[in-house]
């Protein structure tokens, strides 16, 4: 079951980094849900690679073929098969790193998994490009979230040393979320854009990545939904995150802070119901207690680590000759793996909100 | 399925903190396994309330009583139904949580999820008392894991302010692990734990509660195991890990701290292979590449928020009134919930290892 | 998974015939659902071996006790939790069918499974005792399927060559249905009944047991309630029945007969629709179209073997001396297992009905 | 979870009879199989629409493009995606339906289920085509079966009032098999070819359909796999067999025989055990006892309904007049589902077969 999430919209994603297609099939989905096409296709010009200096030069357009479940623009209750071509595939790239594998790569863990079988080029199965079905799942669900009052949006909560303010967890205005769609860099805090370029100018310069953080919110559930025990909001929503490679860790609402607060601190007071949400005075709960959603918005904070390939030579072992060796890995990589994740985080959150909600 | 956890071994919970009994069943079991009566013991005495100062005064001897499953000490390929009675019950102490909620709690969003049908008493099916089905499903599986050179061992990796050396993340002396079984406040360096004393005190004496948090590493498993995607190492322990009561964030490996480094600093170089098992130089993946496991140790540290029952008056809503009030909270409580969730999350952890072992 | 049926309710089921206690554990039950006394006790004591001549002499009260998930008499969202003790244990009796295996009976493949470890002792987790737990779950649900105008039947449509007449596929009266419920061979033309005792004592005298069919019908189901492909009503169905130990086939509507029926016949004319359900002028679909309920009674056929059980001298192998021998099995048994099993059939049809409506 | 089928190996099947695409994602498959084309060909032709009097007109080459999962022709551990274009579109051909369904078609219930947005041209996704996928993947997995001494056999037991003889229930001659696949009317006595060439004319002749029956045989399986309870060998195979249009029932060995027979005549006596298959005297098992298989070929035999579009006028309710009216289907149809439903039935076998093997 490894590639399928969801409980009652089930995403099934196929595809490896340099396959003849990548994609997915989107099962359960509700029945009449219209196609957005500007979601659709704003989602997946933000995850793309494209022509910005700080992103991989792999150019894919993401068109997104709908194979099936599809009629005169609606889902019809039919399964939705969707598939990606890949395009700009040079599967000659990466034979070498199953005997000499990259540093914190999956190489040699796959090779081992597969018994040797594994496609690693560009990252196989593994590969970032494998979030793509993700997103789209996500553009095609959208509509019927917000129509139910669900909005969502994501930051760049930090990049490296560059820490953004952080939402509103009372419930910013929802509008800001789509004002970053438009921006490479989207930091809630403006100034953080430029010392962002300026950490990635640095590391690029330096053969190097960096690390990050995104920052989600889930506006607009109503109080109640979810379980206890497994099934809970934060057991989707990481299980589902941790789908998204180079993810680190999840926090929900005060996080890793609440270690070291007071409970007279950290406990959010209740000031009443609205429109089926419970109101509370702070939400350090992050929307989310006893893995019931309480109404305030829901919000996580995922950790990226940096890009695993970097331009520099590495240590590394090679398993053939059994001795250690120096590996250069060519090609232009994302100095920093969160920019891009930032809609990915986004959708899995939408996939998660939307299934969440169809548990009623 | 909100109470039913794995793939392979799937175990489902039942039980409220107050009602006749809780417990479990436990599926999927290799036949076989012999039940080792001390391993279940320290277990379950590790995470019962008991006379410790520290801990809240319920006292329930979490005598586990087998119902089926096990013929003659061992696992017989059926599955292994158990149960804990509930004796200290004292339901009428909960009553006016359902109008006047606790804050923090999931009083109101449990009583809205269940149409109003729902049994708050102690926390319902909430209840940190619910971990205990966990605690013993992991005690009954250890063996097992042992035989096949997985050791799990946890510790708290703070307590308030107070924040205690980590693992070794290239893989310690695993007998320390049970050095700490046997100390109420399990802390690495034992300088920690006469600051812990004092924070609890602290918040003791105030009528309030500290946050925690719990560091675990699983030593032994072979490379190769878990998937890509949605079924991977990190999904699987997160999904389980966040079924805890009052989990505010996990992170593996490096974890948050990623977010602010180079890929230079945080690549693992490889130095070789041992007994199916990668070596590398650092161990910043926590033991973890692309959702599979490398043979290093599986690290991963978990943070709980300060106890949400506290004894000093509260601000919160009277739903039925449709004003704020005040609330006090009678009753003692763990001032930190961390304490006895150390073993709960090395429990968890055993689980999953064999879970995912049990993948092959 | 082995032991756990269902997708929106899920019932685990434990115990061995012989271990301290069965049971089980239903998940997802909607909350508020009042529980019936009498029909737990009526459902309870169909299924339970009793005095009657033509059932096995095991007496065991079957009395269930409810160790979680109900307060006040209504189911409170938790699981409920619940057993019942095994009294009458004797498991001395089974020992020696591990190398001399009982034909037609599970012991020999549950001993390759369980490499060695199983129970037999009464069958083990292959008993037909584990069919109470389900019995029980029907019960505790069926009031909340009544509430929504669904009502399921069984009866006895063969027992040997005595075959009775079938339902009224376009929907008899339903009252009829509890008529059976008093009675211990409970066909719809009662001239069956003397018939058939006739039959189960001329296979007592000769020290034989005698196979049987079960019709069961769900009437007022919705019309478009299921699935295509893999859950849809008769995947449901068919995947809960072959849970019931003994069963060798399953039919829906027509069923086998339609191998020699002309399309012509077959086909159902539509007539309208009334209340939410399609009207045809025949039920040869059973009820079913596609996966999909058409708002005719749901009506399937179940098929079940002679009892394995008999008192006469068998040959078999006697699997460590490496030769043949002859095997006489001591104690009673029920002649027919369907007797017993037409509660078993009704309660699986409950499960499944509810577990249905409840996809919506 | 509608389109997914499978424990271990988990095949999602999307498409509808008329979208671009219909098609699938195997998921769990072994890395390092090798794809054989002869053998997908030939499955794929068998079950294909072709140039046979007595099958469809409508033709479609069913070429499957392999979208990923595969390298250099092996399974590569990653999700097998493939699809197969639907050139052969007539849409238009349906729009009547969903207010003037056709008699014993999912027309009516599909659009109920859907409020109204599902797409029924051709079937939409509950047409006979989307058996395609299951077939693929059948013929993906086949060999492996194979080489670990697995054979899946088929034929039509029945094709109206022809019946055929019945496979060797003690496990004949597996090459048998083979010679069948060249067939397009695969019975075991040849003499049932001509007679049920005339039974087929008979019924196009007059404007008619039939039903027919598919047995199944699996040679080869050990001993000791699949599970009591809900996840056994009957449990898997029938949820998997009712995922077929058109199914009506299922039976295992001796099935709905066993209703009318004896213990004495039922039971199989053991005759010792070879190459971890138990070895038994006669076989009204059909392989499975207590859901584990015996070692002994598993049987079952599947009723098809005849096929429900035919040529003459027929009864049926116009829903939006409210009254009564005449429809005629146009198009020419297989005049008995059941003869390509062959080697559909003997995919799902293959496909359930590997699935149990892979418990282990």
């Amino acid at each position: 079951m490894s590639s399928t999430i969801g409980k009652n919209i089930r995403l099934t994603v196929f595809g490896q980094s340099h396959s003849d297609a990548i994609g997915g099939v989107i099962d359960g989905l509700p029945a009449g849900i219209k196609l957005d096409g500007d979601i659709i296709d704003r989602f997946s010009s933000r995850r793309s690679p494209g022509a910005d200096p700080f992103v991989s030069v792999r150019v894919e357009p993401d068109d997104t073929e709908i194979l099936s479940g599809v009629k005169n623009g609606y889902t019809c209750d039919a399964p939705l098969g969707f598939m990606i071509r890949n395009y700009d595939i040079r599967p000659k790239d990466y034979s070498q790193f199953t005997d000499v594998p990259r540093p914190s790569h999956s190489d040699r863990p796959a090779y081992i998994h597969s018994s040797g079988y594994c496609d690693l080029s560009g990252g196989g199965h593994f590969s970032g490009r494998l979030t793509a079905p993700i997103v789209f799942a996500a553009a095609v669900i959208y509509p019927w979230l917000i129509e139910r009052g669900v909005r969502v949006g994501a930051h760049l909560s930090a990049l490296g040393r560059v820490v953004d303010k952080r939402f509103d967890p009372l419930g910013g205005d929802v509008n800001e979320f789509e004002r970053l769609d438009d921006t490479r860099l989207p930091f809630l805090d403006k100034r953080c854009e430029a010392r962002a370029k300026a950490e990635l100018e640095t590391a690029v310069d330096s053969s190097d990545s960096v690390g990050g953080s995104v920052e989600c919110s889930v506006v607009g559930m109503p109080a109640g939904l979810g379980s206890p025990m497994f099934d809970g909001v934060e057991n989707r929503i990481s299980r589902t995150v941790f789908g998204i490679p180079g993810v680190k860790g999840i926090e929900f609402g005060s996080g890793f802070e609440s270690v070291s607060m007071y409970g007279s601190e950290h406990n959010d007071p209740y000031l009443g119901e609205r429109d089926g949400r419970l109101i509370t005075a702070s939400n350090n709960a992050g929307g989310v207690l006893g893995g019931l959603t309480t109404g305030m918005p829901v919000i996580f904070n995922v950790a990226f680590k940096p890009t695993a390939s970097i331009a520099r030579a590495q240590d590394t072992f090679d398993f053939r000759s059994g001795s250690m060796t120096k590996l250069e890995i060519n090609g232009r990589h994302d100095p920093c793996i969160a920019v891009r994740a930032v809609p990915v985080v986004q959708a899995a959150a939408i996939f998660c909100a939307a299934d969440i909600l169809l548990d009623k």
